[in-house]
């Protein structure tokens, strides 16, 4: 047999192995509880998303929401058709289109929020601030390394 | 308007949105380079598994390439027909079923280590080893705070 390459100790220690896990599990769990309330996972990305940017473009909402355009553009459909999101010009300078959140789609993010915030403590249980400051640092510059989009 | 929550600064400021953003980008710019090599996602997680932990059980592999159970079973299906696994028992005492790779699957190994090992030293670049080592304490600790699963 010939070894070229010595076996991995355990995944645990590729960090590609840990976020994935992570990203996986979080998100599992969240959105098991949002679907409680009536929201997939891409509506619930996609006002959490709005709401901090205000307006946003079908592709910045792409980026943000982790979803390709086809995708984007029913869960938009149906956003709309319930008349949570609107699609609108940016202002009157700006043509370019955009979609914001209406009252109702304001009304949810904070149903939203608290879930969201409090799951993200939940990961954070038991470690220290400084870790916490050091690993989010360092998250912001692993996605600058690999990001293929600028925002 | 009555405005009960203050809007979040910015996503990045969110371990989840960070945490999530950095795998599906992971997830896709890779998968994208082993699929060259005919390899899906589910194939790479499993072979790689099974390379890490000798033997596994279904319910074991479910947990480390992120699948459930019927989706595993037909990628096991798919892989024993190709040659890179077997379905075999953990040994003559312990008749528990578990699925192990081929001598193939140890070759397919080597193609995907690499892919690998690269995409991760890619995230972490200009990032010191103190801040790596903290950040992957802090997700190890993360994962043991969310984990559903006791492996």
């Amino acid at each position: 047999m010939t070894e070229k390459t010595a076996k991995p100790k355990a995944l645990t220690g590729l960090p590609s192995y840990l976020l994935t896990r992570i990203a996986h599990r979080y998100n599992q769990t969240i959105y098991a509880e949002l679907r409680a309330i009536g929201l997939s996972t891409i509506s619930t990305r996609i006002i959490a998303s709005l709401k901090v940017f205000d307006a946003l473009t079908i592709n910045e909402l792409c980026v943000h929401a982790l979803a390709e355009q086809p995708t984007m553009s029913r869960a938009l459909d149906r956003l709309e058709a319930d008349g949570i999101i609107k699609r609108t010009v940016k202002d009157e300078d700006n043509r370019k289109r955009v979609v914001r959140l209406t009252g109702e789609g304001e009304v949810l993010f904070e149903r939203i929020w608290p879930v969201t915030l409090s799951a993200n403590e939940k990961m954070f249980e038991g470690i220290s601030d400084q870790d916490r400051d050091v690993t989010m640092r360092t998250l912001l510059k692993v996605l600058e390394n690999i990001r293929v989009h600028p925002i």
